[in-house]
């Protein structure tokens, strides 16, 4: 490389840039705001990993490329990225095209500041403080602070890390060799970031307790109180609860209250991992899942999308009631699914019982055979490009799908789509 | 807030969605990429936090508002927001536009994914893994694996946290409590989140011992020796020395192989923070700054912005240099100004000194006032919108001006301004 090459870039020529940025603006629009969110588009254009990295040609080199040919590679970029904005995209937790967050986003990258101070960033170190405090008159805490993160992961982190030193401030100095060995509790389908956070911040996963839940998913307040006191008497101190609302597989809600209550008597700092349900915050009839998360220490949770939607949020929740509702009736309508439990929130999940193993339901070999039925499904969905749903298996159960009615963009079709789509691609099976 | 409230959205209206972004995107031309890059435009239109927010109108209401009133929201959002394209902004250690990245931040924003697997973005993780490969290939490094990290703090703590496990793989499952205290080393000039890292990985602040720096801000590999030998001395086990390629205010680089020699001796894990200076890498001219990181453990750079123009980045780092030079050489002209050293990397550190202060270099309280002078000029700076320029004191040093020559777009018709702006400015003092 040398460092004598003429300079082929835009610096400097604001022309050149807002051409190349409506360029690539127009490709957006086209690809992504239009053909992405149409039904009648695929979900994913699939390739094998060595495929495509031979399409994409993704070597880097020292020479630069000309403005024709880097708009080609941003239409490469988004013809074979997965469109989680489509309506037949149920894989994640999120799903859907939000105008409004995107324009945001389009702003806040363009303005490319950090949130160090108020010097640099005024207006959005300002937002911040709005929203924090909404947040946390909406938990029902009358005073506190709050901190946007990167993700739930570092948010529980900074919860245990924040509890630990409110017990034992020295930590911070002297470092965990100056404090009793210490315990924290959370349950069994907790997400993982609490055992790879108890690892990160020196406690490592032997601190981790894991209370049972109950068949819906639910922490069980009673092997929390006994696990407690198994820790005393292993001589370990235990210092914090991480409670969950909003499980990733299953959508449960911890009872907070009777959590809570265990937390109060045994002095402990009470988290509530709220990354997937904290949302209900925002429903009436809903926010009676998180009943008790006023007397939390700390919360995770990911906020109302955009600052001035909180109604929409709101009718989205009760939107998705009704059409988790619609899709659940139609899941028991067919003989062809089984629901794996009533969902008490926007997870749904269920098997889909092909023609081979209908009416089977007893055989000794079920459960096996059922379990090898998703990914076989998942795998053809995606080489057609028709759909994406997600499939895990789940404590003793099989694999299963889980649907996520998370995209208020869903009609009722793309849910008949869904259910058909499923039957016809497992029907010789 | 009612659950049954009409909902005021976008959802599924795909032509209102993309009106919107249009809108948006329009407004972002005019008063980003357009005004913001202009030096006939104020840097910030600067308002004290009480005043903003009256004007902002943050309150979160329950009700949607208009497309207008949206729209006009964008506008505020941008008017009010320092404009860190500006070529008088020269405040952090990153400034300018740079049209290719904000152009791939907008197809990825737009596609919203997750870097999860790659069933979920084929495209993002083969272009990650080739970066990766790229970078270790730059660094030196014949094997090994790579991550993209949100910011310089969490890579030094990923680091700290992997020659913690390489070297004691009980600590993640049973912690700090099964092994003995632990000592790291990282010069006085260090990023600040050396301790903050240690303090959150549960090693504690006490574990991070203060190599010192030599007046340029290098690290002393022989009071890095001496610091090894006292921690051993006091109990403790030495691991880990994070050096510096690129120190905050002064921009020094630790010389990594006499580093790297010390810690072969002890068996040391030697990380690099390159979070600022590791872009060097690009240069044929700057590298040996960084002669030795191939016998490093770990690194944390920041990585070419633009995969594809690598080039690009070399050729900025030769104009660098020269306007850097240039700069130095106009300070040293004018007898208004007086360098704290000379640079060795585009971090220039300089005092405006006032008329009431020249030729008064030696008296007993020269230092104390030179100090209150660049708070001044920084607060009539700001109030004026016409340039942002940091300062900060340095160990014995009062507060100095710190320019950072990283926005490719800089003419020297700018640096001019800079200087003589600070003159005008200060004439009165």
């Amino acid at each position: 490389m040398a460092d004598s090459q003429p300079l082929l870039s835009l610096d400097g020529d604001a022309v050149a840039a807002e051409a190349l940025l409506r360029d690539v603006f127009e490709i957006v629009v086209d690809e992504v705001i239009r053909k992405g969110t149409s039904a009648s588009e695929k979900v994913c254009e699939w390739r094998e990993p060595e495929e495509l990295k031979q399409l994409l040609d993704l070597e880097l080199r020292n020479e630069g490329e000309s403005q024709e040919q880097i708009l080609e590679r941003c239409r490469a970029v988004i013809r074979y990225s997965v469109k989680t904005c489509h309506p037949r995209f149920f894989n994640q937790l999120f799903s859907g095209l939000d105008p409004h967050a995107l324009a945001g986003r389009i702003v806040t990258e363009s303005l490319n500041t950090s949130q160090y101070t108020y010097e640099i960033a005024p207006v959005f170190v300002l937002m911040e403080d709005e929203v924090l405090k909404k947040l946390r008159a909406l938990v029902g805490w009358s005073s506190g602070d709050g901190i946007f993160c990167p993700g739930g992961s570092i948010s529980n982190m900074y919860a245990v890390n924040l509890a630990r030193y409110q017990r034992y401030p020295d930590c911070k100095q002297r470092g965990l060799w100056a404090l009793p060995p210490l315990a924290l509790f959370t349950s069994e389908e907790c997400h993982y970031s609490v055992k790879k956070g108890a690892a990160f911040l020196g406690l490592g996963t032997d601190s981790v307790r894991m209370v049972k839940a109950d068949e819906r998913g639910k922490m069980i307040p009673e092997d929390l109180e006994r696990q407690v006191g198994l820790a005393e008497a292993e001589g370990a101190v235990p210092f914090l609860v991480s409670a969950t609302s909003g499980t990733t597989v299953l959508g449960a809600f911890d009872p907070l209250e009777a959590v809570a209550d265990v937390c109060q008597r045994h002095g402990l700092w009470l988290h509530v991992d709220a990354a997937w349900g904290g949302s209900v915050l925002l429903s009436q009839t809903h926010r009676h899942l998180l009943n008790g998360i006023q007397r939390t220490c700390s919360s995770a949770a990911t906020g109302p999308r955009p600052a001035t939607c909180s109604s929409r949020t709101s009718s989205m929740m009760w939107l998705w009631t009704l059409e988790t509702r619609y899709l659940v009736e139609e899941l028991k309508k067919r003989e062809t699914f089984e629901l794996v439990m009533e969902p008490e929130f926007v997870n749904v999940c269920f098997w889909f019982v092909p023609p081979s193993l209908r009416e089977k339901k007893g055989s000794p070999d079920y459960g096996e055979r059922l379990a090898k039925v998703a990914p076989i499904l998942k795998e053809r969905m995606v080489r057609k490009g028709s759909m994406m749903i997600g499939y895990q298996p789940h404590g003793t159960r099989g694999n299963f799908f889980r649907m996520v009615v998370a995209n208020p963009a869903l009609t009722r079709a793309d849910m008949d789509f869904l259910l058909n789509e499923l039957e016809r691609l497992g029907q010789d099976l």
